[in-house]
């Protein structure tokens, strides 16, 4: 579609220069960091304010233009492209701290703060934001993906930690959800409705964000095994065992080369684990001994503590950088990523079988998994133009999604639906799919909220 | 209403003697725990499985008859009160624990297991469900009102421990939703949305539920404190300080009074705190040495150490049967709870104008709450048939709730919303509440599932 001229011209006078048509600023909010690809928006705006917001969403609503949530653009599974067209709404200028209430290990913030920001922010107060997806992503965008990472064994995904949002509604109404209190049961749990719901429902225009205090102490390493199914056995035994991991990640020796290639790092070519602890003095170090314990009846060997802020940071950049890290395993090459994340007992056999089909199509998938949560991810290479390739690792992708669903796993464990997962949608949720589509219409009856995604046809 | 006689002969064919239009049996089925009086259900059934609650609610449908779902009839606002007649339908009878997946940390049970009897059944598994209420309630129940209690300071809410359910909505169609993962992106958090809803988009037929491991060590105790803002202080400080509370439990110096009376407890008649740590012995040790310490600072003495499961299991079962305990203060009154839950900064300030309201009112209302999430009831004493007495405890809950907005809290923090907090939704959630609306008529069209509940006119 093309913006209608008294759309444009309503956009215009709002946002000035913040309302662009220019084919840069389109083809900029028409990227995607994986495979998925679409042709750039009509148009883009960077809304200041709320009230702006909704003033963008009537004026969208008038005219039946979609509209597309923008936050950093770091998406894996194309949330952010506008495959129907209409207006991107880039949430990055809105990108203030509003309120830090440490007393209430409460912070309320804009959308397009990111996460790094946000603990820069709260250095000071002895509180940090933990839910850590790797990618410096928008804590909107988190909140719209339910994006969790390599914390959340420990402190929970958004789900738990978003306590109330403002969100702008498809006409342009502002609601806010939630309350300043540690749990309310006042109705239906429109923000836990919210977080997850990937723009479909609204634009989240403030979050008000759990804070956590920083950990006395904290201790991290890496650990080698002999074996891929060694070291997931060893995570499942550690959850089983009640050990209070702030991290424990899930490493294969593909992405072991990648970090060594990357980082200069000198892991060996063999599965790792990278495990964090978070306590007091005496609890860590109770923790890490329990853990070393488990580790070495699984073979675990050569043990490589980060000792110093410094070397602790380095071990989780290295971690963060995993995507690109393995993307150039394979210089030229674009990912297929799957996040598919399975009950405890399943997952040993889950991932080596993943191993073993990406093997068996002879293709390139590191893999690397937040693994306390059941959760991992394969890298799978292919390069841009190869037809064979692409639909060798969509077949790898579907039978892991497959075999998850098989033992009451999900499809995405973290990165959300967009419209990479949507036609798995039905598979998972069966009727309830339906009951998505009765909220999607009740709330956006016009279907102008980032149509084609999360919902199946 | 009366039911019509089509629909009594296929609910009669469908259940035979599971369906019932006798007095006795909706005079059991009318009753409240409160001052919330309605006329008694028209029927009540008793369905054995998903399928027949399912055929219950077509018919339910097609001759538009409210359906309300009952488990033990514990709620404190009315929930299950039949105020637009209609049949109630007890799940007391699906009370199977459907299967326990020790290696997950999970267990299925149908919707009429009681809280204490699954804890009964996992006793051998080393495993527990810690959300506690204080009644026996069923998790069916639990989950509709999203409750908490003791333990949410430190394993959360229903909220945080349901992961997956199986719903029959207003129509009999059977969904699923949520998985066996640890946590999922994919789609609209549909479990989120039934917890907590109350029977009004749903009845629930099945539970997924969390487990936790049962802690290697348990201390509990008690502690006095000089004056009520000493001991809410307290809270506030220990949970600033990342103390990882078990429980932590507020009792004013009427409370005390009427547990002493109740159980021949010797608790001065002074506030107190209860408080709980778990963990290994080293971590509790350190825990309860730490809180202790803060205790102190407060003016916290005679600190009582619960040191046998026996002598703990007595001190919770004390507290568990505060809200009898401080009825009989009056024998024969009745009850108006009230169950506001705000910001930890603004407790001890909340706490201390509701005790003050309280004797303004020249009411008795004893004071209990799980302050380490910012919660905390008055049970304000009313003798039946006193009009002037009810206004008055009704004007001191309604200033409660006004405070507890102001300051970003909520009307319910576990209690729910039934018909006792209604009034007050649009106050705490403004034009949400339109949203909230939208999604009801969205899967109840009809509006037979629990009508006049949650959603105010």
């Amino acid at each position: 579609m093309t913006i209608p001229a008294n759309a444009a011209e309503a956009l215009s006078q709002l946002l000035g220069p913040r309302f662009s048509q220019s084919q840069a600023d389109r083809d900029l909010h028409g990227q995607s960091e994986t495979f998925h690809t679409a042709p750039p928006p009509d148009a883009v705006v960077w809304p200041l304010t709320t009230a702006e917001v909704s003033q963008v969403m009537a004026i969208c609503q008038q005219h039946l233009i979609p509209v597309i949530g923008w936050g950093t653009g770091t998406s894996l599974e194309g949330h952010a492209l506008a495959i129907h067209g209409g207006i991107v709404i880039d949430l990055m200028k809105m990108d203030r701290v509003l309120d830090i209430r440490s007393e209430d290990l409460q912070v309320s913030v804009q959308p397009g703060v990111t996460r790094e920001a946000l603990n820069t922010e709260l250095r000071a107060t002895g509180l940090f934001f933990p839910v850590d997806p790797g990618a410096n992503a928008s804590l909107g965008g988190m909140a719209a993906t339910r994006a969790s990472g390599t914390t959340a064994v420990r402190y929970g995904t958004m789900r738990d930690n978003v306590l109330a949002l403002e969100v702008v509604l498809a006409d342009g109404r502002i609601i806010r959800t939630g309350t300043r209190a540690a749990k309310s049961s006042a109705g239906y749990d429109l923000t836990g409705l919210f977080v997850g719901s990937e723009g479909t429902l609204g634009i989240i225009t403030e979050l008000t964000l759990r804070l956590h205090g920083q950990p006395e102490e904290v201790a991290s390493a890496v650990c080698a095994f002999p074996n891929l199914e060694a070291a997931v056995e060893c995570v499942t035994a550690t959850i089983q065992s009640g050990i209070p991991m702030a991290r424990i990640e899930f490493v294969d020796a593909d992405a072991a080369r990648a970090f060594n290639q990357a980082s200069g790092s000198q892991m060996r070519e063999q599965p790792h684990l990278m495990v964090e602890f978070n306590g007091s003095p005496v609890s860590v170090r109770e923790d890490a001994e329990k853990f070393g314990e488990l580790a070495t009846d699984f073979g675990g060997q050569g043990f490589d503590w980060a000792t110093t802020p410094e070397e602790r940071a380095a071990l989780w950049r290295m971690r963060h950088g995993a995507y690109r890290a393995c993307l150039a395993l394979r210089p030229g090459a674009t990912a297929v990523v799957t996040d598919v994340c399975v009950p405890m007992s399943h997952l040993a056999a889950q991932v080596a079988a993943a191993a073993a089909d990406i093997r068996a199509e002879g293709l390139v998938g590191p893999m690397v998994g937040h693994v306390g949560d059941g959760n991992f991810h394969s890298q799978l290479l292919v390069m841009p133009g190869d037809a064979d390739e692409l639909a060798a690792a969509k077949r790898v992708a579907g039978r892991m999604a497959e075999r998850a669903l098989s033992v009451g796993g999900t499809i995405t464990g973290e990165h959300g639906v967009g419209i990479g997962k949507r036609p798995l949608m039905r598979a998972q949720h069966g009727d309830a799919v339906d009951v998505m589509a009765a909220i999607k219409a009740a709330l956006d009856p016009q279907g102008i909220m980032n149509p084609g995604k999360v919902i199946p046809d």
